[in-house]
């Protein structure tokens, strides 16, 4: 029976916050101590955060993060093994895991497949590692790997459990959210585990980083590829679990599939594998402790409790405290005061009503409702006079010029100006209540209702944030958006008797529609193919492409679709290639 | 005596367009061929412009590349070689030169370095090329490179030269511009051409496109290291030049630097070589051109020149045609139309005087004066009574708070929601007036000053600011921007007696420190340590990190600079790495 016990910490870091990680880091590794954990494993690049982007650069940050290694080291016992992410500059720039034991990092492991695709950008900062690393300790072999290392089939994992004999593969992982991955990652982990017959103990970072909020469920399988343990979605936690490594043994001496691959080895291959032995003296004190497989979120939840994250960490991050919405008494705004009540407390979030000159009754009250069923701070300012000073402004210039655009947007920058002059005047950060599919084609005022710090729903489809209201009025087990907010017709009132249906597709095809041209760029063809009308489909197309200098000016909000705007999805604004023009009836 | 006849075809591309990119190829082809040009060569990716960015992940697009691909080369005669950027799909995708003669693409060549860093992402893209190209014809041996090729000191050109014997060396560039870069390129180039002795034809991109502007002046320099042509900066060319092939072979007879390093040949480095032979019937039709090297711009004016050029390929190509310009009667603003003027006819150009509370009456006669000198519409539109509105409206949420940056605020925003109007109602673009020194520091209105389509001057410091004004007048041989712009201090003019020195250091030390910060990524102690007010130092350090959120909303504008805003620098806007609290007194 060798058991070993693995203690994995799920932190929440900060990027560019050395002294506030290096203090997590610290206090994981004391607790992690009191729990007699022998192999204490942190997140990728836990020391700088994730991504730490053009900091990298800076060659004061890379040493700082070096310093704060050195200390971090000091801490680590005799008894204990702890593998942290950090950046290592060995010659060139590394995005590094340190294998520490008492006091000193006795091995290093550089990533060796560079993410640079979707939000990822390793090849701007780091050179590609080309060696694996097993680290010896007792009887037992633990393989080292980096994040995108274990989404190669081959790689440094294969190497190290086929060549290396390693019964553990550790991951240290920064693998930012969205919809569906959860269930893919666990599924591929489960694969990995059972195709190299090792256990896999995978370490997520948790947390928001600007665009992208990191879920955390960091996972521990086992040679069958069964889930052993599984830390908390969207919290910090420690996971420990005692994990049986002769388990590991007496499954290869079954299996014929390592016999037939090793026969295949090259000498080259051998030469890339790094081993390392650690003098390790266990700790005996271990208090009992039960693994846990904590439960995963149902879809929308997830979401919810994402978007949660995301702004509560956006907000503290950067030193704010209180957040102050515009609620129209429509759907998106009241979902984004809910997210914020839920993110910050109710009583650090302000709600704002502007009526305008085509603001209906129901609107004015339902914004009231939620503002008291949410129990937060309401303002009412009107914007009309303002607006009427503004047209009498204009009058020499727009003499004779019917109403058009111009005085609906000027409505919502109005509104915009006022926003911003409360969040000057208290310091409060204005969220942005755009969804998806309006900022995918546009239907939105620049500097109107996109002016605000961050955008909280802006990666959320029209449809699921319904979803998503339902699951908060189900959450709290009463209304608190108003039953009238789900079915009257959504609508910008901005002018009479205006809806939303008079310029956009209905929501349930236009989000089909843009999923398949945003996130999956099928051609309008093929979309037309899937059986959606050829006319809606050019128009989205066409409303997409030319509102990308929109997009550009928005604020920041949480990535939670396979492909988000943003640093996700990098389309020129100065475009000529307008497909929609080519597409024939 | 073993002459041929190059066309460098310097055209102005926009990305996506490959209809329009078609035609401009097509008619450089005809022009070549009436000129009895033997080899035409065309910028890097000419036929999807550059860079196109996500529209790679578009299969559909790639495909309208190759069927544009194979329609040109329908067009390229028996009696010449063409060779043009395009993307090619080979099982990978390859940033790639086609080699075309007679009809047909007899030859492929695809980037061996893939630059990803600065402003570049092609490792997002593409998949490395590992083999060089030499074209055989008559007797004469070409070998192809593309961009970021020619900035290695081996690669594929030294195989080309070396290895195989290629007397000539092609290189098909999109460059983007940046200040004193063109003097360092040609040094490079001169220095190449000598290394391989081999004549180097680098044909360079021209153009704006979103943050980017590439400024031509493609080159050709014989085996000596000496120009022979230079193509216009900023300007479509079709630059033609006779070179002598036999003078390379008779430099080859004297030199012993060749024979040394081709007997460190490796077997594996000629295996990566293709040699490709095309029956080349030459054209014997060559009316006399004599080549010419173009003169290049004075520090000041390229700068200039390349402001012009990005701001009207940005409005034109993205379909508009007239700009609108808010004028304070500062230097700012001032230089904006002046460029603006230049970029679109003063027909197109409309400047607004938006006067409020604290505007001196001095800068309403500048504003108005410079609209005069520049011969464009003026409108004046005071601010005032909505301002007032707005105060009325506030009373009573603000009741007893003193006026604040709030208010000053309120006045730029504003003027921002005038200018957008006056966008909507009349489909002016808005050109922003904000410097590099001010973008840096979130000395500006986030939706007030920075609000509108394009940030003319945004990648520009302060003290060029004048002298790009100053340049202005030089060139008109006149007053345009009205003395007294350059001598009284700049001011917001948002409340009463304020100077931009009331929170600024004088420009002429911030933005050398900004150079130092940004552009240069020292550590603070570093530029303390270079002579500078470490106060001062702290707190321009604090400004360029807590107004990273403001830069994330803002318009593109021009990159000018080695290290722009935007794509060119990506820091986090969470970052926790405030380095200006650590720097001890």
């Amino acid at each position: 029976m060798e058991k070993i016990r693995l203690g994995l910490a799920q932190i929440n870091t900060t990027v560019g916050d050395i002294t506030g990680n290096t203090e997590k880091i610290l206090e994981s590794l004391e607790r992690a101590s009191k729990s007699g954990v022998d192999v204490l494993v942190f997140p990728e690049l836990s020391i700088t955060g994730y991504p730490a982007e053009d900091l990298l650069f800076k060659m004061h940050f890379i040493e700082d993060n070096i310093n704060a290694l050195n200390e971090i080291a000091k801490h680590v016992p005799k008894s204990m093994i702890a593998v942290v992410g950090f950046v290592d500059l060995d010659g060139d720039l590394y995005n590094a895991a340190a294998v520490i034991n008492d006091g000193k990092v006795v091995a290093k492991y550089h990533k060796n497949y560079l993410p640079n695709y979707g939000v990822f950008d390793e090849m701007r900062y780091f050179q590609k590692g080309n060696k694996s690393l097993v680290v010896k300790f007792d009887n037992i072999r633990m393989g080292i790997t980096i994040c995108e290392d274990i989404w190669y089939p081959g790689g440094p994992a294969r190497d190290e459990s086929l060549y290396g004999d390693a019964q553990l593969i550790i991951n240290l992982s920064a693998s930012p959210y969205y919809q569906n991955k959860l269930v893919w990652r666990e599924k591929m982990l489960s694969t990995r585990a059972n195709d190299n017959l090792a256990i896999v103990a995978y370490v997520n970072l948790v947390g928001g980083q600007d665009e992208l909020v990191f879920d955390g469920a960091s996972l521990v399988v086992n040679e069958n590829g069964k889930i052993l343990a599984r830390a908390k979605q969207f919290e910090e936690d420690l996971l420990i679990v005692d994990v049986e490594i002769s388990n590991v043994d007496k499954a290869r001496l079954k299996d014929p599939r390592r016999r037939q691959d090793k026969l295949l080895i090259k000498k080259e291959e051998l030469e890339t594998l790094d081993i390392v032995e650690i003098q390790f003296t266990k700790n005996m004190n271990k208090p009992i402790i039960e693994s846990r497989i904590e439960p995963i979120f149902q879809e929308v939840a997830e979401v919810y409790n994402a978007l949660v994250l995301s702004t509560r960490d956006y907000i503290k991050k950067n030193g704010m405290k209180k957040a102050v919405i515009g609620l129209s008494g429509g759907i998106d705004s009241s979902l984004v005061a809910c997210i914020a009540v839920d993110a910050l407390g109710s009583e650090n979030v302000i709600g704002v009503s502007m009526p305008g000159p085509f603001s209906s009754e129901h609107s004015k009250e339902d914004a009231k409702a939620l503002a008291e069923n949410l129990g937060i701070k309401f303002l009412t300012i009107p914007i009309t006079n303002v607006y009427n000073a503004f047209i009498e402004t204009f009058k020499p210039v727009f003499e004779g010029l019917p109403f058009d655009t111009t005085e609906e947007n000027l409505q919502a920058r109005i509104r915009g100006v006022i926003l911003m002059a409360l969040s000057n005047k208290f310091g409060w950060i204005v969220l942005t209540t755009g969804n998806k599919s309006e900022s995918s084609t546009g239907y939105s005022t620049l500097y109107g209702d996109t002016a605000g710090g961050y955008a909280v729903i802006k990666d959320v489809y029209k449809v699921l944030v319904y979803d998503l209201s339902r699951y908060v009025n189900e959450k709290a087990g009463k209304e608190i958006i108003p039953e009238r907010v789900f079915v009257k017709p959504p609508s910008a009132e901005l002018r009479e008797n205006q809806t939303d249906q008079d310029k956009l597709p209905p929501y349930e095809v236009l989000d089909e529609i843009l999923k398949l041209y945003v996130e999956e760029d099928y051609s309008l063809e093929e979309i037309v193919e899937m059986g959606f009308d050829m006319e809606t489909v050019k128009n989205v197309a066409s409303m997409v492409n030319i509102n990308e200098y929109k997009r550009r000016q928005t604020p920041p909000g949480p990535k939670i679709t396979h492909r988000a705007f943003g640093k996700d999805r990098r389309l020129p604004i100065t475009n000529g290639y307008k497909e929609w023009k080519f597409l024939k009836k």
